[in-house]
């Protein structure tokens, strides 16, 4: 028989309110003035939260959100969160198909794809979450300048990003095919990222800013 | 006293009038009829010939047109369209500068900037032939749906016309940030891009389609 592994995810999770947001759509409109800030950035897909943890502690003037589907690695992130002592970052351990629900159009100045799940396979391609039905949500829910900034190391899901969002209301603004070729020291650099810097695999990014109308 | 190299290059191209166009100007408006086909294809910068030579073999019902400033350079693509027995490619061995002069408003189908001169100092981006001076015009020498096919190994040209095209009426329709990393039997590969493959390096590509008005 096999062992059911007890979870201490969703009991850690409830736990901590002052970093998880169990009902974001409560928060619809009020971010900023929740995080004290003017500036909202969102991670769609955070992972075990290095990314934004380490962004929220170097960018303390901005609201940090992560946004991330998976229980258990939720959790993980939700604990590095409340471990790291920021004021300025807030989770959302559920799947971004609902975020919508919980910004106002405009609400949100950058939306972050940090090495998000590739899809690889062409039959779940509306997964990924550079698809132009997230895109289209994305340009909603982005303030007038708003940007997504996507890093990867994913080739195929660099290709298929650059062509997706070339159909879209956006113009690419920043670019790069060997990111830490150079010095970025405006970017944090987390363990996974690290990973295939040292095996001198680029890193892919792009930052596209949403056309003015 | 150091002695002058004779050079072959200017009575080679002044004898090939078969295959290089002295006054490019008087084909204005007849370069389709002049090569008896419906698709001009234009490389700007076709340096010694390999590319446009091998393309118009493997595309006989297309025209095929390399630019070429530099006399000696453009001498040795005039001998390899000679010799190819192609009657379908011509060679302009002059500065793409004077571009407008010789080619009709809507009179190209694709214009094709393979392994271009990178000019990586910025005071001499101008040069490059993805800069936006050169763009506007191209723009104005494609037909409704023409094209913009670039190739290369440089990243920082590459990053630079992703950026620079992006601000002009051109939509991105093709992106590869390691083109040989599948088989593209549509497109010949030269010794020069050979060369980059075997030291897996990798070739980066993009084609910009004219946005319809």
């Amino acid at each position: 028989m096999r062992m059911r592994k007890k979870s201490w995810a969703e009991p850690f999770l409830a736990e901590h309110d002052e970093v998880v947001i169990a009902s974001p759509e409560s928060l619809k409109g009020n971010w900023k003035s929740r995080l004290n800030t003017n500036v909202l950035h969102v991670e769609i897909g955070s992972g075990k939260g290095d990314y934004f943890t380490q962004m929220a502690s170097l960018y303390p003037e901005c609201g940090w959100v992560g946004v991330e589907k998976n229980i258990n690695v939720a959790a993980a992130a939700a604990k590095k969160a409340v471990e790291s002592g920021n004021s300025n970052q807030l989770l959302i351990a559920m799947d971004a198909e609902k975020i919508s629900e919980w910004f106002e159009d405009g609400e949100i100045d950058v939306i972050h794809l940090n090495f998000s799940d590739p899809w690889p396979k062409s039959g779940y391609k509306k997964r990924r979450l550079s698809h132009r039905r997230f895109i289209d949500v994305y340009e909603r829910l982005l303030n007038e300048k708003g940007q997504i900034v996507m890093k990867t190391d994913n080739r195929k899901l660099f290709e298929f990003s650059l062509l997706e969002i070339a159909q879209c209301p956006f113009v690419l603004s920043e670019f790069s095919v060997d990111f830490r070729a150079e010095e970025h020291s405006e970017d944090v650099m987390t363990e996974y990222e690290r990973k295939f810097v040292e095996l001198n695999q680029p890193i892919y990014r792009a930052v596209w800013t949403k056309l003015e109308k």
